[in-house]
C-alpha cells in the first residue's frame, strides 16, 4: 500500500476530467448507488481520485497481510455487480466488518486496482461511518453456496442472496416494462377491485373474504365476560312492563295530574325498551351467523358472499367500453390445492383490454407487448441477465434475443391439432391423446414452440366446448375467437380472446354452459347499450419471470410466495 | 352542405402540408383515438380533408334540415373532449344513431367547422362501420346531469360519463407518474403479499381469507348425499373384522395351506381398512373443523389464519435492507365498519422505504414525490383538470401549481402544538382540545396548511406514545422519528418515519406495548444481521386523487369502491 499516494495524486489529475462521481449520489441518501460506479462502459475508473460514501451488505469479506486490512465484497443491490471496498485495520474493528451480511457505510477514496485485477475499480476507505453487524455463527444465509428451495424458508432475507436480488431487478423491470409498453400505445391503468362479489364461476377454487369468524369470536368472547339474560331476566322484565303499565292506569282512574301520569308513561317506556334490549341480547348466539340453516352472509361485511378475484378482466371490461384501451395488473388469487412449481395462491396479472379490436388486432398486441418486455430486458438488464445466463440458464439470452426478433407463428387450433396429429404419426408419443376438441396439454404447447417451429407460437380459434362462455363465437358455430401464446420453455404465456359483444349470443351461451344470468346481468349491459367489438388478454406475470430467468420453480420468482400450507410473513 | 364539396377540395390541399392522421391509429386497432385528432394546438383543424376511422359513444346526437342529417358528439374516452360527427340520413338510421350511449364506429373525412363554430374541426361521415344501439327507455344513463351519488348505484356504466372518465385518465396519470418518479431515482418495485399471516396488530379490523367455509359447506353437501355411517354400520364392520379373524384361526388351527390362509388373511385386512375408512368417515363433522373448543387453522389454506395486508412495509422493509431504494404500490385492506367519505374497505397504497436514509431524507422523498405528481398532471392531464376545475372545484388547478413550485414548511409536532395553542388564544375554536401529546385531529391538520401557513406542512418528531413501535426513538426519548404531510384540502396525504434499526431499542418498544415478540422475529432479524439506517412512507393514492380533483367523495376515485354493505360487481 506504499506507493499508493503517488498513484493518487496522478488519479486525482484523470479525475478532474471526468465528472464528478458524488453527483451521482442517490437523491434521498448521502451515498452513491454501487450501481452509478461499476455499471459503466469504463467500470468505474474514471473515477478514480474521487472522495464517496457507499452503503452496502458485505458478500464475502477477508482480512489479509497478517490483519493489516481487510477486503469486503460490497453489494447494495442497485445491480449485481459489488465494489471492492479496502480497509485498514487503524479504520475499523476488521473482525467485525468481514463477516458474510454486515451492513457498513463508508467514506473513502476510489482508486484504480493493480494491474491484472479483475474490478476495474476499488474503495480505500477512509472513514467507516456506520457498521451492522453479523454473528456469523447465526446469520440464516451463511457464504456456502444455497439451494432455492432453502431459501424459500427464509423469505425475509432471500433478497440478499445474488440470484433472489437478480430476480428481483428483473422483476421490477418487466413492470416497468409493462406500464411504459401500455402507456406508451395509449391505454390506461384501471384498478380493478381485489375483493369481488362478482365471479361466481367455480367458487370452490376462491378464497373467501370474511369478518364473520372474527366477528363470530368477538361476539363469544363478549358473551362469555358479560352473559345474554336469563329466562328468569326476561321474565322479570315483563312484570315490571306490567307492574308499570298497572302503574299508570291506576293513576289514570284515579284522575291523577298530568305529571304523576307523564312520569309513569315515562317509566313505562323505559321498562319496555329495557325489555326490548334484553329480547335482542338473548337472541344473539356466538360463532357464525346462521338463518334458516344456512350462513346469513347479509351479516358479512359487504352484506353478502365475498371473495378474492380470480381476474379482473369482467370489470374491466366495463372500462373498455367506455375508454377504449385499457389495462390491469394486480395481484390474482387461486385457491387451488396444487403443489407444483408452476402454481402460486397469489400471482400477478397484466389484463389488457382493447375496445374497437378484433382477435388479429388483440394477436398483434400481445406479440408487441412481449416483445418488448424480451428487448427491455436487453436493454435495462444486461448484467442482471448475464449473471442468471451463466448460473441457471445458459440459453436464457439468447431466447430473450430471438423472441424480441422472430414474427411470432400464428395457427388455427385445428391446424396445431393436424400437426400434433402428424407428429404422433411420425413416432412422437405424447402422454396425452390427441384429437380435434381436446385442450392441449403442456407437453403438446411446448412441442409446437419448442420442437415444431423453435419461436413463439399464437394457436388460435379454439373449439367452444374448452372455453369460456365470453369468448366470440365465430361463424363456423364450433369455435371461437380464443388465442394462446405459447414460448419456449414455459409453453403458453398469454390466454386471450375477441369477447363475444352480441347480446343475443352471449345471453344463450351464458344458458348453454349452465351458468345462471342474474349475476352477469350488469356485463350483459355492456351489450345491451351501445355494445362494441373488443377483445384482451391475460398474461401471467410469474410465467413471464419463469420465461425471461429460466428459474424452474415459480415461488422463487415472487418477493413472497403463497401456496398450500405457506404464507410466511 | 352543399358548398361542402368546393370547401373540400382547398381542405384537401391544406392536408397535403401536414402530417397524415392515419399515422396516428391506434396501433391495434383501425380507428384512430379522438384525442389524436383534437388535442392538438390547432384542435385538429390541420388534418382536414383528411379520412379517417373513429370509434366511440354518442355523447348527445340530434337530428336536424328535417332529419337530412345528424349531429353526433362522440367521444372515446381517450380525452375529455367530443369530435362531432355529422351523418346524413342516407348514410344511416339517424333515429338509432342519435341516443345517448349509442356506439358508433364510422368513416370520414374530415373537415373545417363552419365559421364561428366551437370545435376546431369535424367529420362528416362516409360510412357507418359499426352500430351498437341504445334504448334510450332502458339506458341507465340518461342525458340530464346525474349525481355522482346516483352514479354510484351503477359502476359498470359510470366509466362512460365525463366526471369518472376524467378521474380514470387523471388517476392513470398519477399511478404512471409514481412508477416514473421512483424508477428515475433507482427505486425497485417489489410486489408484497396481499394474502399475510404477519401483521398481528388489530387483528379486528382485518378480512380474514379462508377456504374453511367452502370447505365445510362441500364437506356438508356430500354428507347429505353420501351419509357418515350409523353406529350400526360401525358394529357390522366390527363383526365382520371378529368373523374374519375367526376364520384365520380356524384355518391356522386346521393347518389349511399357505394359500388358503393366505387368502383368509387377505381378507381380514381389507375388513380393517374398511372399518378404519368408516371410523374416519364417522369423525366427519359438517361446518367448520374445530379443536378444543376453537377454529383448527391448521386445516385452513394456509394451515394457520391468513388475513388482507393493512399495508405493506413491514415486508417491504426486507427487501429495503437488501436493495437499499424499493417501493410498493398495491392494494390494502381495512375492515373497519366507516361509512364516511373518507374510508374504503379496499384502497391503493403506495410506500417507498429507503436504505441509507433518515428522517430528514425521507422527507426530501416525500416533498419531491408530491410535487412531482402535480407537476405530472399539469404537464400531461391539463385538459382533464380543466373539465374538473369547471365542473368541481375552481382552484384544483392553482392547488396542483401552488404545490409544485412552493417548498413545503417543515415544523416540528411540538411546534405545531404551539401553533395551535396560540390560535386557540386568538379565538380559533376546535372541536377537539389541544395539548401536547394529542393525535392532531384533522380540523388542526388542516388549519395549519390551509389557514397558518396556506401550503404543504410537514409535521415531524411526535409523541412516541401515539405512533407505532416500528419508529424511531429520538435522543429525546419523548418523540420518535415520524412525520405526516398535510396537504390543502385533504389534510394528511402521507405518513412516514424513519425505521428504528437498533435491535435492542425496537425490541423493548415492541415488549413496552405490549404486542408478542414471536410474530415479529423475522422483522427483528433484519436488525439482528447487517443493520441499516432506513426510513419510508406512506401515501394514500385515492387521497391523492381527492387532493389533486377536489372531488369530495373518495368512492368516486376509484373504479370499484368497496364499503360496508357493497362491493358491486
Amino acid at each position: 500500500m506504499a506507493a499508493d499516494s503517488a498513484q493518487l495524486s496522478s488519479q486525482l489529475a484523470e479525475a478532474t476530467l471526468n465528472e464528478s462521481v458524488s453527483a451521482l449520489k442517490a437523491e434521498f441518501s448521502d451515498r452513491v448507488p454501487i450501481r452509478s460506479i461499476i455499471s459503466r462502459t469504463d467500470g468505474g475508473s474514471g473515477f478514480a481520485g474521487q472522495h464517496v460514501r457507499v452503503g452496502g451488505w458485505v458478500k464475502t469479506g477477508r482480512k489479509a497481510d497478517k490483519d493489516a486490512f481487510a477486503f469486503l465484497e460490497l453489494n447494495d443491490g442497485s445491480c449485481p455487480g459489488n465494489l471492492q471496498v479496502i480497509v485498514e485495520a487503524d479504520k475499523g474493528d476488521l473482525g467485525q466488518l468481514v463477516p458474510t451480511g454486515t451492513c457498513v457505510v463508508v467514506d473513502g477514496v476510489l482508486k484504480l486496482p493493480p494491474a491484472g485485477a479483475k474490478q476495474k475499480v476499488e474503495l480505500r476507505v477512509e472513514k467507516v461511518v456506520h457498521l451492522g453487524p453479523v454473528d456469523p455463527a447465526k446469520y440464516p444465509l451463511p457464504k456456502t453456496k444455497l439451494t432455492l428451495e432453502f431459501l424459500r424458508d427464509v423469505v425475509h432475507l432471500r433478497s440478499r442472496t445474488n440470484t433472489i436480488s437478480a430476480v428481483a431487478r428483473i422483476r421490477n423491470a418487466l413492470a416497468y416494462a409493462t406500464h411504459t409498453f401500455f402507456q406508451k400505445h395509449g391505454f390506461l391503468y384501471v384498478h380493478t377491485p381485489i375483493i369481488t362479489t362478482s365471479d361466481c364461476e367455480g367458487a370452490g377454487e376462491m378464497f373467501q373474504v370474511t369478518t364473520l369468524i372474527s366477528e363470530g369470536e368477538r361476539l363469544e368472547r363478549e358473551l362469555i365476560k358479560n352473559p345474554p339474560p336469563s329466562e328468569a331476566d326476561l321474565e322479570a322484565a315483563k312484570l315490571i312492563i306490567k307492574e308499570k303499565g298497572d302503574a299508570v292506569s291506576q293513576l289514570k282512574s284515579a284522575k291523577a295530574s298530568k305529571e304523576e301520569i307523564g312520569a309513569a308513561v315515562a317509566e313505562l317506556k323505559r321498562a319496555k325498551e329495557n325489555d326490548l334490549k334484553l329480547e335482542e341480547r338473548s337472541k344473539l348466539q356466538p360463532g357464525i351467523p346462521k338463518k334458516d340453516g344456512k350462513i346469513d352472509y347479509t351479516q358479512d361485511f359487504f352484506a353478502r358472499q365475498a371473495f378474492l378475484t380470480v381476474s379482473g378482466q369482467l370489470q374491466v371490461e366495463s372500462y373498455a367500453c367506455a375508454l377504449s384501451s385499457v389495462y390491469t395488473f394486480g395481484p390474482t388469487f387461486r385457491a387451488e390445492n396444487s403443489h407444483t412449481s408452476r402454481h402460486l395462491a397469489e400471482f400477478w396479472m397484466v389484463e389488457p383490454e382493447l375496445a374497437f379490436a378484433e382477435l388479429k388486432d388483440d394477436m398483434n398486441c400481445a406479440e408487441a407487448y412481449v416483445k418488448f418486455l424480451c428487448q427491455w430486458l436487453l436493454d435495462n438488464c444486461y448484467d442482471d441477465m448475464e449473471f442468471i445466463s451463466r448460473q441457471f440458464d445458459k440459453t436464457c439470452i439468447d431466447r430473450l434475443k430471438m423472441v424480441a426478433s422472430t414474427p411470432f407463428e400464428r395457427i388455427t387450433y385445428t391446424e396445431a391439432v393436424e400437426l400434433l396429429i402428424d407428429a404422433v404419426k411420425n413416432g412422437k408419443k405424447f402422454e396425452n391423446h390427441v384429437e380435434w376438441g381436446i385442450d392441449l396439454a403442456s407437453e403438446h404447447e411446448r412441442f409446437l414452440t419448442e420442437v415444431k417451429f423453435q419461436k413463439p407460437v399464437i394457436v388460435y380459434n379454439y373449439p367452444k366446448g374448452i372455453k369460456a362462455f365470453y369468448m366470440r363465437l365465430n361463424d363456423d358455430n364450433k369455435t371461437v375467437a380464443a388465442m394462446d401464446v405459447l414460448v419456449p420453455k414455459v409453453g403458453e404465456l398469454i390466454g386471450g380472446s375477441q369477447r363475444e359483444e352480441r347480446y343475443d349470443v352471449i345471453h344463450s351461451r351464458i344458458a348453454e354452459m349452465g351458468l345462471p344470468i342474474e349475476p352477469y346481468e350488469w356485463y350483459l349491459d355492456l351489450r345491451r347499450f351501445g355494445t362494441v367489438k373488443h377483445a384482451g388478454f391475460g398474461l401471467g406475470f410469474e410465467r413471464m419471470l419463469l420465461f425471461a430467468t429460466g428459474l424452474d420453480n415459480i415461488r422463487d420468482v415472487i418477493p413472497f410466495p403463497r401456496y398450500p400450507g405457506r404464507a410466511d410473513l
